[in-house]
């Protein structure tokens, strides 16, 4: 556990989606299959507020998102938020929108690797929710749509025209969003969205492959690069380099790094302890 | 039309390409086939004025950029550019070029989104142009020459060192600025320079019902992703997620986000006001 | 030679790696090849000099990069280095992979282009300077292994986490850097990774043939290419334009923009002078 706590207990239940721990594995299921998974206000709240609590309780090293049942998420619910949203008032509206951003901010601001188990469809913001995670295990039956401009919105929802162009390059991204159409897999893999594309009768085997290898590896290292991977993001040459050197200075006094150069020399495996 | 008009009047006719309006469509046709469409100061200069003004008279929803003849446009006439510039001040070079990168930053900054129809040749100023628009409806006959370096100028001509980077990486990016040879449609469609590769006799289809989509769409959430996706490829993570929140809160008070739920709960398709 | 060198006198004998000139064409190779070119302290200092030093001499044009042996470069020896930072105090930690990331730096801003020439294993640090390069010549049996994870390190080392997004898109980055997983050349080209892509026995051919092309073309136009595709990645739109606006009007005034028109006019092929 993260000795920087104070006051604020952990979270015991978390009602808004299926939690199971397995090893350092947090899977979380988005289980509204009646509904394709249809994200709602209290659904999101528990994303962002997962998303800060979890890396300060010491116990997971890889959070994995996953659907429950025909898809992975069609993204806000039509009745719960849009209907809601017409009558609300501007502060409201901005109370809300900002929530559904900074579920995309705590992903990506998240130290721990995140994985997006993909089958089915990933609409509107389930497919910005799969855009934020580093790793996108994608079934062949999985279909992204960045639907919102089908629905009177900007194809700029929570973080999508940032993120979009930085995966697949500024043309790509402004087809993807402007026109909102539904892609297939092979598609989105063409593109560079598909991190591993698999049959669906092996997705959840290859996405527990990939969960217990980043569990069981050197996390330290990998925290920091996805820290710098998104960081460097919005940082010029200079200062990425500068911080790089930094960042492999601090590593090289690290356990990790010893237990390299033992297991080398002594022609064994290495034991991750992740600090 | 723009209610923030003052004195300015609308241009009557613009003597340096063919233009046409057909609903909220207008189309912009470089005609000087016998020169493959070499632009000149003069369609600079009303490329230039006309992306200021066409957003302001509130008639237009797309504007395309096509060429007549064998062509789209090879770039800069060598002897009405290239000659003249050999007598030319330093200052008065500059006045040109800061025009030539005007074009482009208005092509982006505009609202409206832009497509390039494109066949046969795109070469220099030509290619620059068709990779500042949001949509690039490319036929198989089509090739792109960045050919600046083959005239003894930078490879970074009128933001392509910074564009075409952002579409296609650094490493596709430094070889066509820095070797500028001609690439065929199905090269530039690998690379991720395609919005949508047809036949040569499907050219003007395809872009016509392009066209008549956006035209025809919810306008403002058109040009709101259009925006943000320009914008925001200069702004870092944390400032994207907040202007997406303030602009889906503004949306979220348009008519259009309040007609597709209408149009949704009566099982209809929605008509699309455009604010 | 350029007018502006003081008293630092030019480095007669570089020690640290083989180094021939013919013609513009500085040709460096990595020469342990018992080591599969693991780079040492000395070697990373002597490129960081010589990439600050080379562009000074006013006899380079091009600077190609290539391993001796079975492979292009193994990164940094696992003895030499690794064992020996295990030793080192925090300060001296940082001195080192400063260094390392000035390497990088370096190549990015050096005017000349570089040429990575890649054949068997890019690993580590040979593939960082690989990925700095402007053209990475690749041969079929060429792989990449971004592998700081494995040695429990940041996948962010020497810019990767700058540069490689920059080259691949955020996704495959993610999955390159923290995996650390070897990629095979055919990998490499599909995200955009290899400038040209040639059979083992053609690799030199094709290295000395792009590099003579470099040699004896618009060396004033092709660096002021790399210079801005360089700078551009941390611009903003709007300055962008205007660099490349202020760039080719200099460029204008240029002796090989001239010969260009003048060799156009008389239909025979320009005499580049790069000035």
């Amino acid at each position: 556990m993260s000795p920087y706590r104070g006051s604020v207990p952990f979270t015991e239940e978390w009602r808004h989606f299926r939690l199971e721990r397995q090893g350092g594995v947090v899977t979380v299921t988005l289980d509204r299959p009646d509904k394709l998974n249809a994200l709602t206000f209290d659904s999101y709240a528990d994303l962002r507020d997962l998303l800060l609590e979890l890396p300060q309780r010491g116990d997971t090293r890889v959070l994995v998102l996953r659907g429950q049942g025909r898809g992975f998420c069609s993204g806000g619910d039509v009745d719960e938020i849009i209907g809601a949203t017409l009558e609300m008032r501007p502060d409201e509206l901005l109370d809300f929108t900002r929530m559904t951003g900074q579920v995309v901010k705590a992903v990506r601001e998240c130290p721990l690797p995140v994985i997006a188990s993909i089958h089915g469809i990933a609409a509107g913001a389930g497919s910005v929710l799969a855009l934020a995670a580093d790793f996108r295990v994608v079934a062949r039956s999985a279909r992204f749509a960045f639907l919102f401009t089908k629905v009177g919105l900007a194809g700029a929802d929570m973080g999508a025209a940032y993120l979009l162009p930085r995966l697949v390059g500024l043309g790509n991204a402004t087809k993807l969003l402007m026109l909102g159409d539904t892609i297939g897999a092979e598609e989105a893999d063409r593109y560079g969205l598909v991190s591993e594309l698999v049959d669906d009768d092996g997705l959840d085997e290859a996405t527990g492959a990939l969960a217990a290898r980043l569990a069981t590896g050197p996390a330290f290292a990998h925290q920091q690069t996805k820290a710098l991977l998104t960081q460097e993001l919005d940082m010029p040459l200079a200062a990425s380099v500068e911080l790089e050197a930094v960042t492999q200075a601090l590593l090289m006094k690290s356990g990790d790094y010893a237990e390299f150069h033992a297991a080398f020399k002594a022609r064994r495996d290495p034991k991750w302890e992740g600090r």
